[in-house]
């Protein structure tokens, strides 16, 4: 029963995913997913806390490579352009499980109580940006808004990207056109002291 | 006891905070509340739902006048400076009620669940932003865009304001200094195609 189990952790979100979209969230337990993935019950809390951690395992690594993105920016380090980056790898990362992203994104869609970790999952993903940002000499309140406005871009791209019918879409590129649109967007703000 | 009360919604509001400021948010009951308030708890109860909505009630006012404000933006709609017009607003809302606002942004960050509260009072204010830049035409990804970026130059404005250790600071000042770093923070953002 404790024996290693080869890639235990992504044979339960696939499980989990695939009774989610079969008999929905709340239906399902996680005796269920453990059975469905060939694995004991007490595995799966050996990698999960609970059936919604399943969801949220991702972002832990999004945390740390997107982190880790930010801090090897070339010097001088622009901080949109470290975001970019960091950008970069989330939509190659995501890209690569693009079925997974999209089936877990119909799942965290349908539940407020699941929207509502995403919602507090990419607050800190914010926060850790910004931090990266800081602890390469980015001042605030550049480094908070230029993580926002990566957060922005990640949200918005992201949901083009799920929703995107023909599903052909590269995520990595949907971010860029995305940021490109945020400068767009920002730039036609006028300051307050200038015309319309 | 079913009396009209003059400004209860008010009274309480200040009750409560006075209370989570003296003896902490977990601690203070809805009927110290009401009765620090001169009030009972049915007057209470006919106002909120329950301790933490004192915390949120002005949010609501919030939603509407922001969205208001990008209803009534001239045309033709230029997205961000709809959404500046907004952020004037919510400034000299929040700026009236200053020494409230700060002593609530203390207890909300305070707290795990009150800080998730915001978030989603926050995203959800967003949600309603695009909806109403959408209404006067605005494609997305340009509305949620804007709205998004609208809500980053909030977050990061109110934050500095109500850090402000000499408590001076315009909270409209704040957001429209905030908004011109925004420009120009996204700005500084390479193409992909760019050299940085």
């Amino acid at each position: 029963m404790g024996r290693w189990e080869p890639n235990a952790r992504g044979r339960l979100e696939e499980a989990a995913l695939e009774l989610f979209g079969e008999r929905g969230y709340e239906q399902t337990t996680v005796a269920e997913i453990a059975r469905r993935a060939g694995l004991t019950e007490r595995t799966f809390f050996r990698h999960f806390a609970d059936k919604r951690e399943v969801l949220f395992g991702g972002s832990t690594l999004l945390h740390e490579r997107l982190t880790e993105a930010v801090a090897a920016a070339p010097e001088p380090v622009a901080p949109m352009a470290a975001i970019a980056a960091a950008l970069d790898v989330a939509g190659v990362i995501l890209q690569e499980r693009r079925e997974r992203a999209r089936r877990r994104q119909a799942v965290v869609l349908a539940h407020a109580e699941l929207r509502e970790r995403e919602l507090i999952k990419l607050a800190s993903l914010s926060a850790a940006l910004a931090g990266a940002l800081r602890e390469r000499g980015v001042p605030e309140p550049a480094a908070s808004l230029a993580a926002e406005a990566g957060m922005a871009v990640f949200r918005v791209a992201f949901e083009r990207w799920a929703d995107d019918p023909a599903c052909d879409a590269d995520l990595r590129e949907v971010m860029r056109a995305t940021m490109t649109e945020l400068r767009s967007v920002t730039a036609g703000s006028p300051t307050p002291a200038d015309p319309p």
